[in-house]
């Protein structure tokens, strides 16, 4: 079944200890479909400004990713510098130009409107609450927010939340989004705001999902844990965490029937795809992966974490 | 097979946010030893004051514990104040009386020379080698070490870690010790030091086993990693790192062989007694455990991990 993703299409300017790079392709929505392109079809709802050309669409050519949905405008697209060098973990915002992001508005083409899954990268959750209402058809809805919506943006976030299936966040986003440091009690927390499963990111430590228990279950949630993979080098972790989305939701969009077992096998893919996204500058890893390595990388990370 | 122990007993003055306990009985020592009994006769040396009465030495009795190498003398035993208020992955030292421990010169007993695995918890390097030396005949040596050590005292741990088969220490330690901050690169120098295994704790994100691979195995390398358990509360998180390496270390000694299976097991059992050990204060939850409860508990930690 298809993913349509709404998010940023960008440029990054990008220094980390591994060195630097100026004006990657980027952004949110980039990396997601990249990752999810692997395992479902997908279609992105975004807007770019006339730097925007041949050589950026042959990227999501190359990928069969539908770009119908990329609004090209006068201007310059959305544009990111930041730095790594202090920590691998967390990115330092040099500078941010919204540039024609600034008027972003949303169109979905018509034939978007059968796609089944939807993913709201992060945006302003006044926009994420649009796309959702207009694509009401769709049978799973996951999102991601940022600190800056939780803390400056609560209320709208909150609306967006009541619409989402999944909400994909980091550790500190959950933990202010609940006003709990307690890590369980936090996704109980933001469960209780909307979306039934919950994914809480642990950078270098993996990932956690959380959500309902199946109804043969005793329990009333169900946590799984994946791993990450011990890096033996980060070169560069920016989109990290939409990749994992893309990996993640890409999978579940695959398959016939959510089944608990289909939940734990995406919180895997998810995890590989972002331990790619991380060896090498911006999408430059993404572009040149193929399904047999995602495969292995899978089963390299059953090996780290089971028994038997 | 038996382990003997050597570190310290202790008394304890605790705060975190569930409350405070005054002089509590603790240690390194003892909480590995009440850990590790679970799967295998334990043997301690440490030394106490004449503040360690019946009710403490019952504590080791009720888990069968020898305690025949647990010196009395004069004075008041080792004692520590800490805070996990501001930070309950950290705690805060505000006060550390060493008394009886300042002059502490580890004395040997005849019957646990037989003992054919060591474990070095965390003290004077200089100690850690002696009893070393003293126990050439054992199979397995593992150790623990901490900041201090690895700041002010570099030589003499060097010279410990080389008679080392398995270190246990955490991620800031590690780091450290390797000058390293990627895990992965500061693992294998780690090793380089003489530890054929480490485990690398991470807190609440579990802990990661590197360590030689076996023969028939391509990669020079082998990496395991277990989760902590999500908790709801944690009431006390002092001694979690000791009661990790008594389940991790004491399951070890219960196996006839030590294969790749059972070093993976280890490391659930490790992180399986962890987290017991942070359900109530100081050594409260580890007295009243039952093996039932423990291979429950290792049961959950495969669910939370394992994708069928």
């Amino acid at each position: 079944m298809s993913i349509t993703v709404v998010g940023s299409v960008a440029y990054d300017s990008i220094e980390t200890p591994a060195g630097r790079r100026e004006r990657c392709l980027g952004g949110a929505a980039t990396y997601f479909s990249l990752a999810a392109s692997f395992f479902t079809d997908v279609r992105v709802i975004a807007v770019v400004g006339e730097d925007f050309g041949p050589e950026q669409e042959a990227v999501f050519a190359a990928r069969k990713i539908d770009t119908r949905g990329i609004e090209h405008t006068a201007g310059k697209s959305f544009f990111w510098e930041g730095s790594y060098l202090e920590n691998l973990n967390e990115a330092q915002t040099r500078n941010t130009e919204l540039n024609v992001f600034a008027s972003f508005e949303p169109k979905i083409p018509d034939p978007y409107r059968d796609s089944e899954f939807l993913f709201l990268a992060n945006i302003d959750p006044v926009l994420q609450r649009r796309v959702r209402e207009a694509m009401s058809q769709v049978k799973l809805v996951a999102g991601d927010t940022m600190n800056y919506w939780i803390k400056d943006h609560r209320p709208a976030l909150l609306e967006v939340l009541k619409g989402l299936d999944v909400l994909l966040i980091n550790d500190t986003e959950a933990r202010m989004l609940a006003g709990n440091n307690n890590l369980v009690q936090a996704a109980r927390a933001v469960r209780a705001l909307g979306p039934r499963a919950l994914v809480v990111k642990h950078g270098e430590y993996g990932a956690t999902l959380f959500r309902d228990s199946d109804a043969n279950d005793q329990n009333a949630e169900s946590t799984f844990k994946a791993p990450a993979l011990p890096l033996e080098q980060v070169i560069d972790p920016t989109g990290a965490g939409d990749s994992f989305a893309g990996g993640f939701f890409g999978y579940l969009a695959s398959q016939e029937k959510l089944t608990p077992a289909a939940w734990r096998r995406a919180m895997f893919y998810g995890s590989v795809m972002g331990s790619f996204a991380c060896e090498r500058f911006g999408t430059e890893r993404l572009q040149q992966l193929s399904r047999a390595e995602i495969d292995t990388r899978f089963n390299h990370f059953r090996e780290l974490t089971h028994l038997d």
